[in-house]
């Protein structure tokens, strides 16, 4: 292998494969990154055996080959190297890196050795803005559980449907979802779900290099699904069994709904999470006569706390406990001023909402005390 | 005790003092801070035995007193308020406080069990602006060594004589050295040891509030130092012991002279870095003919690597290695474009010094390799 390249362009390429990459000392062709001369161009690639990623870059190749090398250190290498060209070469099972007045040999392991990412072939799918997706992963990705014992609910649960992607998330005391709508009408009625580090990769990825007219196409191949960006592609397996039906649970009637103001529920939470105990548990006293609620914490310990903010209420006076780091995961994932909560007493799912978008409900369970 | 004083300035007196406070099991009122009425201001303290912090707060005091709080709790409950006015009031040892919407009551533990931070009304040493004493601090403070067998190098060296105050700071493997000029010209010559975290701690505190004009007063009385700031102060003990002679490790003559660019320097020897092996060694060849330096390290298992930079070089060819730590530190703290780095041969202490700047010297051991 011998190509010449960009520092620039192979920065950004060991930056977005890099990361999965962890440290295996049972297999240490996994810390490694394989390089790869394909279809006239370097291609880059990284698997922790659960997500792959390809990245193509540019260059003047003089021949062809591959090597793997150990991932972190050739990207803190070239990430400090100058803005200049790079010639790299293999030979003896070493790469030689030159870049103006920098040389270096890195010992390398076979390519033969390497895991294979599956090639898919596939049609894609369906074809969408890469920053729609973004946003539609991230505001769902925090929910998943992180228990082993439910691998079902360890990801994120996708289902296409006509001209709708729903988004679920859950660990079984808060649940997100949220609908995209797309261009296309002829989705084809399935459903998967994707682990939740793969749905984190495609956020991270897309997120380094935003672009508004970036598309990406996702393409489904029997256990495996591809988000192919162009430069890049991100392959991952697929978490099977059956989603529970998550939709039972979300309330149809309201008996209080509550309009209040975002920012100002999320510093008087974290306030009272200050004095709240073991359970992280908070209370809120929905008072509609008043027109506020009441949120309050006590610790024997250390002491209790009040707070009052002003609301629009309709329905009744209701006491309820939740665990202050699930509101707040729900309220940081929503981007409206006023938030809608709507419930009906305090041992019933409760939904947080944004005003004004029917797209995104979180739904939380409250504590019993 | 009963005050009302506004937030922003009860937030940023916590910020200063809550800092020193730690974790602190078997003697649990050193998690506490104290609240005083003091010359009609609110009195806040803190300490950890070694150091002392007491800040001022102005408000309209209601009814004298004290308590102490748990510091961590209080300073993060206030500085989560909005901005307006804080009402704090002792009843049955707890501190009620309201603002606002808000409303607590912190459990807390009598003042009278809280450890005496001695009160020093000597004559002041020195007056001298904060920002220039924060930098030289800083410019020393790192290279102090962690080991607790030789107590006296665990502190920053302070020698005031004449019109200068010396600071020195060593762990046997490096040294720095800086000179600040004062404006009295009639020090009385004496040294002091003054503990890291002191130094640390000073550097911070001037850095929170970084005014142009503002000014510090020096004291010294027995075995303790006060820094006094006017709206605070702090109170440390001194390093009893005799630092060593360091003066005689400073090498008077210098076969070789190295002029080169500092940026340069620091980059190629991070990526020098990568390949170190475990005594974090790099060698660096001084060449005068060619009018460059080289720097390469090495390791068997992952490969090696060599850069160059040109220089001005006076005097021979050496080829010695370094801790790259060390000189990362040295270079770090040298603030010119330039640096001057004198040599002897390969065992020698080399020094480091910025370009036209005689207050400032860093001296490093070589590695034998």
């Amino acid at each position: 292998m011998h190509i010449i390249c960009l520092q620039e362009n192979l920065k950004q390429a060991l930056n977005i494969t890099e990361k999965i990459i962890g440290r295996n000392l049972t297999l240490p062709i996994l810390n490694n990154i394989l390089l790869n001369i394909e279809n006239n161009k370097l291609k880059i690639s990284s698997t922790n055996l659960e997500i792959g990623i390809n990245y193509w870059v540019s260059g003047k190749i003089e021949e062809k080959g591959s090597i793997t090398v150990p991932a972190k250190l050739f990207s803190d290498f070239i990430s400090n190297l100058p803005n200049e060209k790079i010639e790299l070469k293999v030979k003896d099972n070493q790469l030689k890196i030159k870049c103006k007045n920098f040389k270096a040999n890195l010992k390398g392991l076979s390519a033969d050795d390497f895991p294979i990412i599956p090639k898919i072939k596939d049609k894609p799918l369906i074809k969408i803005k890469a920053s729609i997706l973004k946003n539609a992963f991230s505001q769902v990705v925090e929910m998943t559980s992180i228990s082993e014992s439910r691998p079902e609910i360890s990801g994120v649960y996708v289902m296409f449907d006509k001209n709708i992607i729903k988004l679920a998330a859950t660990d079984s005391f808060r649940l997100a979802e949220k609908n995209i709508e797309v261009n296309s009408n002829s989705l084809k009625s399935q459903s998967i779900i994707i682990p939740q580090r793969t749905i984190q990769e495609i956020v991270r990825i897309i997120g380094e290099k935003d672009e508004s007219n970036q598309e990406v196409e996702i393409i489904l191949s029997g256990s495996q699904i591809l988000f192919d960006l162009g430069y890049t592609q991100v392959i991952s397996r697929l978490i099977e069994g059956q989603y529970p039906d998550y939709q039972q649970i979300i309330p149809n009637n309201l008996e209080t709904e509550i309009i209040i103001n975002k920012k100002e529920l999320i510093n008087n939470i974290k306030i009272a999470s200050l004095f709240s105990g073991k359970v992280n548990d908070i209370k809120i006293l929905v008072n509609p006569k008043k027109s506020l609620i009441e949120i309050s914490s006590q610790d024997i310990d250390i002491g209790e706390n009040k707070s009052q903010i002003e609301a629009e209420i309709k329905g009744k006076e209701v006491e309820i406990a939740f665990n202050y780091r699930y509101l707040l995961d729900g309220l940081n994932n929503i981007f409206s001023d006023k938030v809608i909560i709507g419930l009906n007493d305090n041992i019933k799912p409760v939904i947080i909402r944004p005003v004004g978008d029917l797209n995104y409900i979180y739904i939380v369970m409250p504590i019993k005390v």
